[in-house]
């Protein structure tokens, strides 16, 4: 696509931490253009930069969206968006996201109310493209010229990431995963430093049973006549916050399908291939999985930013006396686990003709 | 005992984090009195004061401490003391140990040297207070006088107390645990700072194995014809690196013997009572184990310091999807884990007459 | 005064951080018995255990302030209480502290509303306790039976201390500051995390002024005649936050009366006898100021807990090539800043028969 | 210049903080081309990867450095360069930069060693470039055909940068600062993690000395005849260290050469020329300087990579009620106060044909 058409979007929930992520990841994105942004509160019309403060580090508010009106997020003040980038807190999410769905426009959400809908894509691009599809049936059976498709919460991302090739290659029959999650997952303002500053917490209200649940959708089967299978996976899920800015840290314990050597796992992620890197997405990351040798990697600080946000790092395999294998894994939570997952979904639906 | 009875004793590795801890918690003890410091570097014999700083906020260097010489650590240079407590580092414990032993001394050590030897009690009164009685079958096959007694990683200490009741109670077969550790366990200076602000590290050296590996024996069981038997349960550990100061935060997952309800393990850690308590060592807190109902406890800040830092919190039992249970759990590692843990194994080990 | 005779007392704008310090130091208090809680929030009468939750590392909701019922801020719902101490924020504290001065009630205030106030003391008891006597022209001008008394901004009330013992001895008459805060002087929630993280921010809002202002006051001088007059000082302040979770460190260079030796600052400073200390009074620090000779002190984190938080530290006395010395200081925001600061005030006015 | 004459470099310290940044800011740069790493301590030839770890966050260790020998400090061992940009630590930079210069190298050092000598230039592009002509006299005074350039401590480079334009419009006085400095500052691994977390330390060792003489050096005239002549301005500087990664903000207070309205101050920065810009050298930020008009910036996590952290950043402007004008300043300290500045003082040197 050339410049000329670039497809308009909108960002809801623009003034929030995701929201900013959405609005630093479109700039300059060769595919879309910022055209709205809608926030939940009023603001009477005023510019972006007006009532918005930016506070990702190392960027400043893109000049695109300064000059851009608030406007309430409703179809008809966003009139010109052909997709919405999601960003809303869950409590508004449920009705606005379905206004702008039977108002023809494509909603990629980050929100969780439609995740586990039945005709309702959980998509990440490089594990199951094929779920997108699920809009097809969706738009028929609830008469939306638009549609829903969601991104998984942060912490699920990339642990379905790591897990994919195994499936495919070995089987995977359980998973234990231990957390050690980001502040910015909280949003803004978020956690208090008060409350994170030399303290860690065993608890995300909400979280592990996310965790629990969208894997099992994430990695289950999509078609038109059963609708989504989920996998036959057990999940069990410990989420902890600690006091890092951005990246959820993992460590997870799994059983496969089959005795396999830890060469051959290895060989699964290095060699993992998908759909977002074979039609080269523009937010795709030129390797979706990277595995790092080092004895002590991935490490939150060291590896979140690789492929601009958007690779999962790998370490640490080695064997459990318990389950199979243990490793660790990193993603980072507001680009590859939220704002980025969710473009990258835009785009993977685009480049199929399905939006 | 009364003042003028007190037991001499000294610090090998007075200069150290673990050191400053002995020192810390020796102050005004009622049973031991602080007769000589050693360290593993030369000092000429210049007084603590002289040759080393004060680490521990909320504390000044104790005035007995700091007029003492720092001398050599040999059993000769440390004549007076009956007890040590040795917070040297592997590389020089081994030997050094070995000679107070030899000279008569009972040695209580932090190192990990000696901790599974055949032997050697890996000892906390809570637990497995009848271990102490290893010592005996120590000093006729080494011919020594004296003795040593170990305390466990700082890692592995927390978890088997939580563990302790179940198994009593229920049996344990499988233990998932996933450590999220301060740096001061690293000792110092330990940690960068550089290395660990804004970050988390999945990697320890060599801590997992020693979790893996003191669980089972201090979950043994010991008697004099066949020595330490392990316990029959798998343990499989990931430890983590994160910035807080003190306090070892822990996920666990276990398979108990048999099904219970939930609120008879809560009940088990409620009631359960062991050895300090009754005889009402000097270090033993109140309570051994503290289960709190909070949904978000322990957490490292809040609850690191419950019982002066001897007493394990726990919280958040819940199902695990793949073993029984789950839960968190708390311990001061430079307390409980280290110099805490070894001045009440020289308590209960003065209190039954064995030293 | 013995058990029998306890003043009843009240906090007022208990569920916030500094609330919360209030019910802490007020625990198992020889004068005081704490007999009320009030909130600017409605709370329907549920107790303080049902309605908030305890923010303070280190330990725990007092049991008697648990069962407390949480009532709205006015003299009628607060009956019993003969003082009450004021953590309210200043949006609704003018209104509110008023309405129990009028109604016979000895009100200690943290906010700002009162504070420049011309018949209202601005209280540091080694500082300026004859500046208490200001409360008998308050009642009469504006014929409350009870009063309203003040403390400082919690950066400029170690300034002041520090500053105090130099301005009788030589006289004070520049002074340049700036500050490196804690984040509990933001109150809770405070600061989000993932603003101060890995941060440092050069802005407080409204704190220089108040730095700049108070100060004049509290080093002035009281007579039932002229009222107030301010010190003849001129105070120059800048803010920063830091993160560090309490205390205040301070860099000040300043300007004497005269020409005067390092060591004779330090002795004055050394020397220091105040009133507090000589009444005895039950919060008041051992020592007021303690001057530490190490090059590195004082350090936030080794140094705030010193005199229970009462004590405020100072260190690094040298030359300054504009002014005449300069120095670091350090004190306790939340304790000897805030809550700690209110009840020696009211300690003070009590032993005086002032209330 | 094209790549065919890419002039050979080596870094001497380079296992370092500050080493890392110049092998980074060195990767792909247009006039250099690293071909040499030498390090303090003995590596027997094997290649940077084998015996360093890469430390920085955000960068992967440059292949092209990953397969060079690290090699002694020595002329002979890293022939091939024409400049040697040193992060040696002042205990061996002494000898080590005189032998480079001796046998022809163009040395840019970090190191303190000859920064205040009569013949050696203590270089910030923007500010004082003509001082670089010192070079010609030391050569002929020294007998070496190579020569010494210096920058300037990491708090004083961004102070001299804020002043320079201020100091030719209106004249500089008096300048009290007061630093937050970042972690990185001293090096790797610098500060134990156990001394900062949590902390923040009035100290540190020498910096205030330099900041207060180095400032004077570089504020000063250069001529032929009389050498090097310090600006006539008294600083005073008291340093202190934070809890940051990167980036040290300052708060200073200045008495200019006459009265002025904030605004000129403000245009004086804003329309700052200097030559780096005007020479377009690889290195220079499109702007030296930038004032922000928020009320809360400079912070260090925001602002501390503007220009590719070759910008200072200024704000916060206001009058100071003792000398005149107060701001705050941020400048990045391991590239614009480190590595950055000399790269940027070789380039400059190079466009000139110096070297």
């Amino acid at each position: 696509m050339d410049r000329q058409t670039r497809i308009p979007v909108a960002v809801l929930g623009a003034t929030g931490m995701v929201g900013q992520r959405f609005i630093e990841l479109l700039q300059g994105h060769p595919w879309f253009e910022l055209v709205g942004l809608g926030a939940s509160e009023q603001h009477g019309g005023r510019t972006y930069a007006e009532v918005s403060r930016w506070r990702l580090p190392g960027s400043e508010m893109p000049a695109s969206a300064a000059r851009l009106p608030v406007v309430p997020c409703r179809p008809e003040a966003l009139g010109g968006a052909k997709i919405v980038f999601s960003a809303l807190p869950a409590e508004v999410a449920g009705d606005i996201e379905a206004d702008f769905a039977r108002a023809g426009v494509a909603v990629f959400s980050n929100a969780k109310n439609y995740r586990m809908a039945a005709d309702v894509p959980l998509l990440i691009p490089e594990v199951n493209a094929d779920h997108a599809a699920a809009i097809l049936k969706q738009r028929k059976q609830r008469n939306w010229s638009g549609c829903i498709i969601t991104n998984a919460n942060c912490s699920a991302t990339p642990l379905v990431m790591a897990l994919k090739p195994l499936q495919e290659a070995f089987g995977v029959k359980k998973v234990m995963v231990t957390t050690l999650q980001a502040i910015s997952g909280a949003g803004y303002p978020g956690l208090s430093s008060y409350d994170i500053l030399d303290n860690a917490i065993p608890y995300i209200s909400g979280e592990e049973e996310k965790v629990e649940r969208e894997t099992l959708k994430m990695l289950g089967r999509w078609n038109e006549g059963n609708g989504f299978t989920d996998a036959a996976i057990v999940v069990s899920a410990h989420c902890n916050r600690v006091a890092t800015r951005e990246g959820h840290l993992e460590c997870a314990s799994i059983e496969l399908g089959r005795e396999v050597e830890a060469e051959e796992i290895i060989t699964a992620w290095e060699n993992y291939q998908a759909e977002p890197q074979q039609l080269q997405l523009p937010s795709a990351p030129e390797r979706a999985l990277l595995y790092r040798r080092e004895p002590d990697r991935p490490q939150t600080l060291r590896d979140r930013d690789t492929g601009h946000g958007m690779t999962v790092t790998i370490g640490r395999l080695r064997r459990c006396p318990i389950l199979h294998y243990k490793f660790a894994l990193l993603g980072h939570n507001t680009i590859r686990g939220a704002a980025g997952g969710s473009i990258l979904n835009a785009e993977l639906c685009a480049s199929k003709g399905l939006i």
